[in-house]
């Protein structure tokens, strides 16, 4: 509760900064940050004092109980949403409404237009396009945050843990994911956090492959890339395991990556530019002639989206700051060969990053 | 491959029909629905006679094997997105071209407008805001659309068959809840179509309730609803069923919502309003006084989304037509007391409609 309370307060210190009467908060992960409510097709106004919930019928008896104590008031419409909300900026005598523009499609703005002008209201410029409204705010985790993602940690990695053992030549890739799925879900996760990736062999080499019915083989790269939900918050790993054997170049290979990682991880740090984080590893694989094989950015952030801001990759703008939790995930790829990809998940620290993941990942504990 | 031309081809037209050079398609589904590419993060172009996708070096191979015999070309990007789609534009010499306005944010348009100038196109306008440009040929589903989501519904069916005779109180709502769709996954399906929501006695008045721990009692109603998705396709069901008895209220209630729902299925017949739809079963439900307890839409159609048009509600202005695949799912929803729903897929035919759905619903079926 005191974390929403605090995250309105946040939201609000922008509105005054930028003289804005209230803020339209449309992003279903947005609503859920800053009012607790986990429903979905309802949006929140969050004006200067006041902030209320427009839901409809099905979501009115689980608003009334996540809201409480939120000071956030219900409102449970029975027309169409677009009309629920020109009718809510018209009755309150908002002049200025902040919205979040990388949510809100054109269409529905134009739409929203629409509606205002039906309501009374002359001049559609009162909506105001505020790039990351909320999702800057939800770069850097709070404790309540961190401790969920620790939480879906702890259960992936169980997971993985439970069935890693199963793994034997002649299971498909398809299996060994569902199985994952199932074990993370037994263990309460609210489901995988994104398309569970088994990728064995030659199908390695695609950095997004969806497991297929192809059965695991002896001394191939085995990708494995998954996650939990769990309180509605991600976390995302990656191994990459070998069946009895791992041949002698592979064995290179897989050690390059892993050294990869360490300088990533180890580029980790309060205030360090998210482009150098990228070369750290970058650099290492470039001069070990495997820079072409990796074709992606280093990590990305992840919090309620698997794939959130920001963004560690050699074009990114960004700077760390302490609470954000990143990926490190090098990968190399190599087509009709295989890939290799080792990925945890790093806490950003004012003296540093803790590494948040646990999962043994030496050379000899991906032999299985 | 001849749906991929033939869907071209109808995109094609409504170009021509508008005189536009080109259309940026950026959803997903319509990505895969105009092209057989199953990745993300990439951009399709379709000209008037030639067609590119924009692709990263994550896509390329799998973009290569997905395309073949599509005439699609691909480019991979080596720079930020939106610079290779306004190189795209400036280097095709497009005049005019159309997006999707309901899937592009107001955010990215406005990037794209200030990359288009800086690939030195000095206005904007060339972007053309059309609403529903693909996602209406959606609508209508052709053979391998429906028998994919046939394919779904008997994966679905057969899960959900496999895991009745394993309720019985003491189980819990999530416990149910990973069990289908582990079952659905184990037959082929790539994920649940949905969250899935067991909700047993009073949680069942929340009609989008999410699994708890809760545990399953005798003579309750129980409220299942499901789905898996296969081949990127999805269905959609609902039971309700009670453990070992039913009482007589229930029954009663239960045996309003069966014939709520004949009605609506009906009802469904190609030129039918889809108001009238919704109608044909809410106005028996008025008439027993049930009216206030069923508060959302009758349905709505199913695709490659969950929830695709057209809905089937009182403020639809849609009308029915050959090819469309809709539920119809009544339902009521008694605070404190819980809810009933019932949820088949039917699919429009010239002459009236199919259920697609074959799960028994008779009050005798349910009760297990």
């Amino acid at each position: 509760m005191t974390n929403i309370l605090r995250r309105l307060q946040k939201l609000r210190s922008i509105l005054r900064a930028k003289s804005l009467d209230a803020a339209l908060i449309t992003n279903v992960m947005s609503v859920r940050y800053l009012s607790g409510f986990t429903g979905d097709d309802s949006v929140l106004f969050v004006g200067r004092k006041r902030a209320h919930l427009i839901t409809d019928f099905r979501y009115t008896e689980q608003a009334r109980a996540e809201l409480r104590g939120t000071h956030i008031e219900i409102v449970q419409r029975k027309i169409a949403i677009l009309d629920a909300v020109a009718r809510s900026i018209r009755d309150l005598g908002l002049k200025s409404v902040a919205f979040e523009s990388d949510n809100l499609t054109v269409q529905t703005h134009a739409d929203l237009a629409v509606k205002l002008r039906e309501a009374g209201l002359k001049d559609a410029s009162l909506l105001k396009a505020v790039p990351r409204l909320v999702s800057a705010l939800r770069e850097r985790k709070d404790a309540g945050e961190i401790a969920a993602i620790r939480k879906a940690l702890s259960i992936a990695q169980a997971a993985f843990k439970a069935v890693l053992p199963t793994l034997r030549p002649g299971i498909s890739e398809r299996e060994v994911a569902v199985e994952l799925e199932y074990q993370m879900k037994r263990r309460g996760a609210m489901a995988a956090s994104f398309p569970i990736i088994v990728a064995g062999g030659p199908r390695g080499s695609l950095p997004h492959a969806r497991p297929t019915d192809r059965k695991l083989r002896p001394g191939e790269p085995i990708v494995i890339d998954w996650g939990a939900l769990v309180d509605f918050y991600c976390c995302d790993l990656t191994r990459t395991v070998f069946l009895s054997t791992m041949p002698k170049l592979w064995r290179t290979r897989y050690n390059l990556v892993l050294r990869a990682q360490a300088r990533g991880i180890a580029a980790v740090a309060a205030n360090a530019k998210a482009s150098r984080v990228d070369r750290a590893a970058r650099s290492f694989l470039i001069r070990h002639r495997l820079g072409k094989r990796f074709g992606h950015g280093l990590g990305h952030g992840v919090g309620m989206a698997i794939h959130e801001a920001p963004s560690l990759g050699a074009l990114s703008a960004a700077r760390l700051q302490p609470g954000m939790v990143v990926t490190v995930e090098p990968g190399i790829y190599l087509p009709r060969q295989g890939g290799i990809r080792i990925e945890d998940m790093v806490l950003v620290r004012r003296g540093g990053a803790e590494v948040l993941s646990s999962l043994e990942k030496d050379v000899d504990a991906v032999v299985i």
